[in-house]
């Protein structure tokens, strides 16, 4: 291939950058043009693009969000959307396409794939909830922003003998309430992977208490429910008073971790080198600490497994 | 005196160690001894204490939250209560007390100081609320995890082209959200110092987007409304949507900045300056970067003024 | 004036991009144009400028260093040098200037305010060494990278019994270190501001070993001997081993704190108040927590000061 | 088994006590006691060791450094101090020991074993260098301090086109200076797991400053040279101007990043349970992804591996 084109799509992840970045530097060095694509597919229905050099990403491995912007486009799910994507990436000499998204934005790039265009997907989401790949772009990030936030509530929690609620993101997956909560400490994890009984946490919240520890973080999933729908059905239960914390979109953002850079940028690599081969239709990931590549297929039919003796073990810890 | 006490009272903010630390370290300096009491003017009528050594302050001037706990105590505001409490004081042959925390605290410390116990106030609390001082213990650290977090809400904003409210703390002092907002280049910011117009926020909007800026970050402080409150009024007058994000108790916690570990060195070394010299009834503060002392009456009596100078430079940086 | 300039000048410090921020709104605010000039004087002689727009100075409130560059400027000393620059401020018909750096880029400023071309300098450097304002831009970041480090080093004193000698910087100032080390709870404090005995710190360090405490953090500032030396001393003197870390150039990066912001932003627009008012040759600065403007005389004559009370207090705390 | 010991041994890493916290819940939560031994060997051989509860683990998992101490210990290395040890041992009726520490550490946790009291070995050093295991205890954090370091770097290398050489820490391996170069988009990283050639270095900062990139980061890993004696070559080599940073103990401080948090949890839970079925002589580690465990005979005969791929992508993107 002569000509590339990489676009972000779907939720913004810190280290989408990064990825942008390897994918550019490396197509550069094979000595392939890079077009970035901007606002997602619907930057490529627009035909909003424009050449990207190495300048262009010089500064940007250690930003948050992304330089191409990101943008729901409903168009493209339509035959009609995915004609005028075609049709620019024929105009603007386009023989392949970098994908930096959630598993959503798979299916654009697999259609592009069976027209003739060879996509690549690479995982970018804070939710790690993506087949195929044990991590994705952002999850480390944002698992250190919720620890971070619960290291500085755990701070008046303790000082004031207080129970608090904290929800996290995650969507359907609850990967980053798990990991944030056994790296966090916490005292009780509700994740959507496993039904939870409320006279079990009850029980543990009491017999905690009774042994003198008169503080507690609960961290909810958002995808089982909201933080202030617990700490209600909480204080119906057993007349538990909590305060609660959302700790909403400051999971999204701020500078990415040294592995998801790290992560992005293998990601990136692959991705190119797999376009280089003119091999469509793939994702890439890291599976056993290497970095795999397998079709988009095993992301849309596969389904995501979150560790659940990390889950038993976070129950032993917090005894 | 020979023997002084120590409390934390109110909400916990960061710094509430470090000036534990330097009341327990000058006292000992100047040869007197000093009781830590716990959970605030509770642990005064429980005679909840226990002498702290030079050691018992080691490692924790970065530390957030309260070594010695805190919690409200409405019995303290009843004549048994004090009764309780000054028992107490005499049991332990307590002389003097520092009381760290807001300015509710200080009325405790104010009946205690008229029944011959001096009491010295510092004040502590991230709202930077109280009259006669400048600035307050946890306010500066406060500060900077809100603009850490707009950081990296902006990553998403301007990554969607989103405009964003986010709620921060403050109770009915808008200082919080006035530095937060002009140090997070915030589009706009709504205190409960200055009544706001939903028209002129409306039409700042619409002009900024149709000079191109797509994204929007606006500040509500709590004192006003909550954050999913004004987003609904934006919705209803302009049809404009907005994501909310409620930072909540993270801007509590945390190790304290450089700054509020200076002024909480400061104040404890002063209040206890104080109480060498049988001074009671006063708070200490910072005014004009001065260290000053004075009445605790001014505290109750004064109002605290936010600098309104500011708000208006922050709306002509945001144009 | 209908066009100003702005530079940067001197060492970079976190906030000078806020500071230029506020520059270009404020002045765009008052109906005024501005040309950003690179590399600082070399910018000028060289006519190395562009003008500045409100999106050109979007999203760089949070950037450490400065965005329109700085450099040494030797030919700018020179009568030669100056009058290029005066013919590149006609040939781009500007005005005045603001000229953010230290007080070495003063001298250049006052040149130029002779030939009748107003300058304000904004005081912007991480050594707080600038007469007659009680804050420099930049100086608050660098202290609480500091103080950061100081706390991840005491992690490993305390974990080993170690004594560390950390070197900060501060050129001929003693602040960062003053503020550092009481801020960090540093047993021991060397500035140039006070002759330092070398007997009295091996017996403060001996009687706290006594006493049980093993470890020790000694904070040196640049300006009165490097790290090395200070240890090599140490080790002759009384045999005592230590391990030394040289914090070096992390402290003049990183994203700016809240009031380095602040500090910026209020500079910034009083600048460019005082040259809509056609003024000249004045420093702003901030003076008893008010933003203040003098003449720029006085930052050459006069002499910084930096509050040995402070260092009083941090003997005492560190007993 | 009843009874078990825990000691951390060797260079204090973060996430150290994250793993003293898992030995002594996971045991506690099987029925076992825990004694918690103080400064490593030394302390077994003295004897310095108490009883750890459910309650004095708490509070620790995001503290860097280690609460139990460390030191070297000379005498256990000879039998001597061997047997002294054993005595203490069964004295206090401890029946097996998690040694916490580097491959260093694994040595007499070796002999102990032989000896009848079963040890299990759990990596913990920032340098990632124990062979067995993909990632060691405090590498994460480490690599974060590091990049958070770069990054600041990097804006006064941007802000005045300089190039700096940032000497990192990581002893005889690489691993710390070539993820930290490749998250921090260094341009040049040097590793002692492969032959530099100054020329090669020169000529690749030559290109890149003839394609307009003025400032340049290069990562010296300490197992290669000192960053000092880099610069020195270079500016003989090529007469090139450069900035040195040692960025020192820093590395090995500050609170645990979640993945370090998580691994020393899973860590410290396997020992534990390794001891409870009478295991002894092996050391745990991360295997594609999988907790393992392995005779430490492996650590002490195998050979760490670098990930060479890495290297060599670092080369492609920093063209």
């Amino acid at each position: 291939m002569k000509r590339i084109g990489v676009l972000t799509s779907g939720g913004d992840a810190p280290g989408m950058n990064a990825a942008i970045r390897a994918v550019v530097r490396k197509a550069i060095y094979h000595g392939m043009e890079v077009m970035g694509i901007y606002n997602g597919y619907q930057g490529l229905i627009d035909g909003n693009m424009k050449p990207l050099e190495l300048g262009s990403v010089g500064d940007i491995i250690q930003r948050g969000g992304t330089k191409l912007y990101s943008a729901r486009c409903p168009e493209f799910i339509t035959p009609e959307g995915q004609q005028k994507g075609i049709q620019q990436l024929k105009a603007h000499e386009i023989e392949g396409l970098v994908v930096i998204g959630g598993d959503g934005s798979y299916r654009g790039a697999m259609v592009l794939t069976k027209q003739g265009f060879p996509c690549v997907g690479v995982p970018g989401t804070i939710d790690n909830d993506i087949p195929g790949t044990d991590y994705t772009i952002g999850f480390d990030t944002a698992l250190n922003t919720v620890i971070d936030s619960i290291d500085k509530i755990r701070d008046t929690a303790t000082s004031h003998d207080r129970t608090f609620v904290i929800e996290v993101m995650g969507r359907d997956a609850g990967d980053l309430a798990l990991w944030a909560g056994l790296a966090g400490g916490a005292e009780t994890i509700i994740i959507p992977e496993d039904p939870f009984d409320m006279k079990d946490i009850v029980q543990r919240l009491q017999s905690g208490h009774d042994r003198g520890k008169k503080h507690s973080i609960i961290i909810v999933a958002e995808g089982v429910m909201s933080g202030n729908e617990f700490a209600d059905r909480l204080k119906e239960h057993a007349n538990i008073e909590t305060r609660v914390s959302v700790l909403g979109h400051i999971q999204r953002g701020g500078s990415p971790t040294a592995r998801d850079r790290v992560l992005a940028s293998l990601f990136g690599a692959r991705a190119v080198e797999l376009l280089r081969d003119d091999k469509g239709g793939l994702a890439v990931g890291m599976k056993n600490n290497q970095v795999v590549d397998y079709t988009m297929i095993e992301a849309f039919e596969g389904s995501h497994q979150t560790d659940l003796s990390m889950y038993q073990l976070s129950k032993e810890l917090a005894i």
